[in-house]
């Protein structure tokens, strides 16, 4: 296992700031959660509504929520215990960075910059010009274009194709099978109903901390860049168009699609599923949710859902009432009938209402 | 062609348990469908309307339903001609296994376990103590992280990308560009919108008999392990979030996302384009139609529909009335309108309403 | 950069057939959009609503609409500035091919036909019996199965996998992890609810000048062929099932997903994340917006949307009626209490209305 630095609660508790109820001697060497965890252990408990866990589990300490009491259990209480826990977490399993050089089975091209301090592994394929940061791990059947550039500490997964000219910034994760830079989807179309393709000169730019899924597409700009911001987070199968820019920290939830040239400030979460229009905005903390299609600006701050989208509010109240369409025909057809009875009896003289 | 065992009409009916019409001594050698059948083959109805096929097809014999009857073209009759079909193509289509052991232009790590009967293509890249069963096939470009078994008869075609310490069971076939074990969407947030990521230190378990589409995602678990059990048919480009659990037998269509820690019993449908909320469970033989949202729990054998989704037989009158919603808008209207004027006689002394 | 051949502004007018206002020799080495473009690059305006930017662009000529006219600026007029625009980027960015031959880290099966004159990367997988045309371009960690035959002038970028037995037409363009011939998702299942596998032994075949983008897939047939015809554009993270056919010119955007035996005829447009049924057929010129759910087969030339599709026109009343849904049902509540009062004092000998 990946048990690296053990620590006590003490220490624990004041690497994240929180209040330490019980022995501050107790060595903790790793976090499972409420099931799994035993002796040695830390768990955590995110809502104060599992505290009745804390009878149960084996484990030699919780972090838990600020509210959260307990008889018998050492306790670190915390605002945000999913994020203390995150950062134990990171720590516990945190491990120095082992170069493995350039396995003999990879291929690098010309006149690449690759520091020595890197794992690159067997069937990788680098392209000339290519430039790696310090303590870049590159996992087999990776394929780097020629004149990358991939910042310090990253990592590529499996399978992972970055096209030509990209640039990949420091400490960022791309997982297998994703692919950075194809050409977007822009073509014209003559009298004839041929599509001449748009040849994409543009490339994609990544920015620092930024996490990448499994099997994701990011094309290259046009003209010009597409560009994710530092911190953001991108999960598996998501499509992001040509030159498309996603500010910092935003969230992209597994299989949405962005079209071409549209722009997402920072802290924007999209839903898994969604599907962004193209050449549109949507402002800083705009949050959609899941399956939602977007076809207009969005103004900061504001949530929305449904196709298209609407404010969630209204579309949680609507969706519901989908399901009632049936009642509220036969109701309307009902007043319909009734309300011609009504005017038979008191306009009698206005035949055919 | 891959014809191998011939047959007689006899055997081959008995191999699927039908009633024989016709010379029992015919000999086929292949199936074919119903268009392209020709001498010493068979092919097969899977609907009794399509029997006026059979006076037009040359195949040599049909498997049809029950109930359909042909003045010359010697019959199988089974009652579900689709099964028999596909079972008797399996016949007709089994190989024995051919080991081509290691191509040389493979990796394979240290102190693995690799039975001689076995095919790993060139570009294939395997990790340590990777533990392969018998008559294991790995087409070209697959990569393998350490600590990975697969059993016996299993197939990963090209360019599959298989996670450290990942457990694949027998019989599993895993289409190309599909990636098992990556980290799920985890992370936590602090008070500045920073995303921190929580290590993923669980697995993925994929039981015996399994079989996988291409470019799917299936996540490794955080704590614990994502879970796909026996006989389960999963199609390409889903996204199997991290901690999901999926029963026996189960089938999940194209580009179906399933988020984090849900749970699927056996037996459940999911139809293109479903996506499914984390933190939920579908229970056995739940059917959710295409492109609909579950937001839910689903009791045992519920067949629902639409985002959010509700039951079927409802969603079904209910989505043919939203075409009708600018009708029954303007009936609406119409009706507040006479209402309104009703009023204005009946109650005089009632202003305003 | 990518300069290959300067023209006249003269010549690119004559290239695109268009109106040459201002002098013919100034000479044009390359094109940019409106914001980057400089010395000796010429620009182009998609609408005349753009016309503004000509007083702004450092661009030495523009590309524009018809009806724009510019004090200063030399412009070529055409009707479609976006199609000529392409025409003359495609002319700069042209480049002759240049053979790198096969690298000596790919591995080529037996009995290939390989011409002198292709570019294999290193890291590909060639199996045996593949036929390669003239020119053709297949870059790192491509894997090609046995029997493949690929035309002249086609492009594989890294990480595509090509199944045994299937076409590929010339001038293809197929990018970075899309799978072709994977087996398509058709099982038989028994009364105890196990599925037995279908074996697919058709085949995919892609048409001359075909455009695939990136991490799609294309299934092969159960028996005959999945077929792509010529001039088709599909983008990223496609599903197209097993023996679908698209006809020409036809263009599916990313995410899309179209299930098994559905055609599409001539010049069809899916939007994006749209779901086709199978075993349906969508005639020539069919639009279908961006995310829609298609259930039936459509006429040529109809526009629809929605889940299940509707006529689009129907469908933009109707869903923008969707978040008046509250405000509906609390109208009918309204209306039903009103009508009671009424019959109520009507026809006081009714009761129980």
């Amino acid at each position: 296992m990946m048990k690296i630095k053990g620590k006590t609660l003490a220490e624990l508790a004041q690497m994240v700031g929180g209040d330490l109820i019980g022995d501050p001697d107790i060595f903790i060497d790793s976090l499972a959660d409420l099931a799994a965890a035993g002796d040695g252990q830390i768990t955590f408990l995110v809502k104060e509504s599992q505290s009745v866990s804390l009878t149960e589990t084996k484990a030699a300490a919780a972090i838990v929520p600020l509210a959260v009491d307990s008889p018998d259990k050492p306790l670190i209480r915390v605002k945000n215990p999913y994020l203390a826990a995150a950062i134990i977490q990171n720590h516990f399993l945190q491990k120095p960075f082992q170069a493995c050089s350039i396995h003999p089975a990879a291929h690098i091209g010309d006149d690449c910059h690759i520091p020595a301090a890197v794992s690159i592994g067997p069937m990788v394929s680098i392209g000339d010009r290519v430039k790696l940061g310090e303590r870049v791990t590159i996992y087999p059947g990776v394929v780097i274009g020629d004149n990358v550039e991939i910042g310090n500490d990253s990592i590529l997964f499996a399978n992972v194709t970055i096209y030509h000219s990209c640039t990949i910034g420091k400490r960022v994760q791309i997982h297998s099978g994703t692919v950075i830079g194809a050409d977007g989807f822009g073509f014209a179309t003559d009298e004839q109903g041929n599509h001449l393709k748009w040849p994409h000169i543009g490339t994609v730019q990544i920015d620092d901390d930024v996490d990448i899924g499994a099997n994701t597409t990011i094309d290259r700009g046009t003209f010009g860049k597409t560009h994710i911001k530092k911190g953001t987070r991108i999960d598996n199968l998501v499509a992001v168009g040509h030159n498309v820019r996603i500010g910092e920290n935003s969230v992209v939830v597994a299989q949405v699609g962005i079209a071409g040239s549209t722009s997402l400030g920072r802290n924007v979460i999209l839903g898994g599923q969604v599907g962004v229009k193209g050449h549109i905005h949507l402002d800083d903390g705009v949050m959609v949710a899941a399956k939602s299609g977007v076809h207009n600006n969005q103004p900061k701050g504001s949530t929305i859902a449904g196709i298209p989208a609407i404010p969630h509010k209204n579309w949680l109240k609507s969706s519901m009432l989908i399901g009632k369409l049936p009642e509220m025909y036969k109701d309307l057809r009902d007043l319909k009938h009734k309300i011609s009875q009504i005017y038979k009896k008191l306009f009698p003289d206005r035949p055919g209402v």
